[in-house]
């Protein structure tokens, strides 16, 4: 692509950086904003400079806060004592945006793959452990992607956790998904789906 | 979506304000920024705000331009006589993609289109009709998306030149597109396309 103008060709390439988007979106994109009020576009601009230079991690459940603390974890109508564990933040989001979940959160910041060069230290797992033990935990919910890293993940944590402890520890249920169809499943889902059959009073009642 | 930090729902917020971008890819950019360097994240948002703030547009063909002529109206090596009218900045970045004009050009900012409240003053046409006279121009090109918008303009802007005038007024070629299949093209085009139809001498010595 030629560009008649410097300042134009490395705002598109900047936007073109950004993941999924080729160099004709960006100029798409550049030259919407060129449109806008250049009021607007500080604004643009500023947000995510702020964003990145002031978000902060929480330090109990690593999401992101603009505080020490995540406002989850600062809730104090949450059950502190329940926790899921997650990949990554777009995980919280998605589970919040089903409003059902009333207990916080723990994020990993990815699974054990050995392949990708992930072990556990590079996971919040330790973070885990210590947090489970003083905030007295009683059910762990894991809610991690239903793949070989997942599992894997899994069967790390219950590894190191106490074996004589109460801790009641769970994992999102696998199965057809709702809308789907049967013969579209595959074949692990279908059975892992048969295995973790529900009696049919408990499905009514939760539908 | 429900976030757990305000300035990540900002950000989330002002990337979803950009077209063709909802809630969930805003939400995947920002995670994306969110894992890159304070730095290349000030960069970003320091090119997009300076470009939007500096960025000015070419006295004589409305192009962006870093200073008060693009960068094409001040090529001595290119013909300045022959001037090429589009619609947008993104026709100019089209045709010179192709590396076949060596003319400039003239950027009408829109067609006429009375339906969407455009008139013929709204666009950059006046300076056109003066551009033509002071410039000595012997050919216009009229690059127009092909519609009854686009033919519209041209009928008009043929329609105030000067009747004696030696000016050479042409349009880029409608046809059946390289590549293309005869059967899939709409009648409109082909209808055209036979009418346009060009010796085959000519075909063979361009091709």
């Amino acid at each position: 692509m030629q560009f008649s103008s410097s300042l134009l060709e490395n705002a598109v390439n900047e936007f073109a950086k950004l993941p999924g988007i080729g160099k004709k979106t960006a100029l798409r994109l550049v030259l919407h904003l060129l449109k806008q009020d250049n009021k607007e576009v500080g604004q643009f601009s500023e947000v995510i400079a702020r964003m990145r230079s002031e978000i902060k991690f929480c330090r109990r459940c690593f999401n992101v806060a603009d505080g020490d603390v995540c406002a989850i974890c600062a809730n104090s109508m949450r059950r502190q004592e329940v926790i899921c564990v997650v990949e990554s933040i777009r995980d919280v989001i998605a589970i919040e945006s089903t409003q059902q979940y009333n207990g916080v959160y723990h994020i990993l910041g990815g699974v054990i793959s050995p392949l990708d060069g992930i072990g556990p230290d590079q996971l919040h797992i330790e973070a885990l452990l210590q947090r489970i033990e003083k905030d007295k935990a009683e059910e762990l919910i894991f809610a991690l992607n239903p793949n070989i890293q997942g599992d894997t993940t899994i069967y790390y944590i219950q590894k190191k956790l106490p074996a004589a402890s109460s801790l009641r520890i769970t994992t999102i249920a696998r199965g057809i998904a709702f809308g789907g169809e049967l013969e579209y499943a595959d074949e692990m889902t279908l059975a892992r789906s048969l295995q973790n059959r529900l009696p049919v009073e408990s499905y009514v009642r939760n539908n």
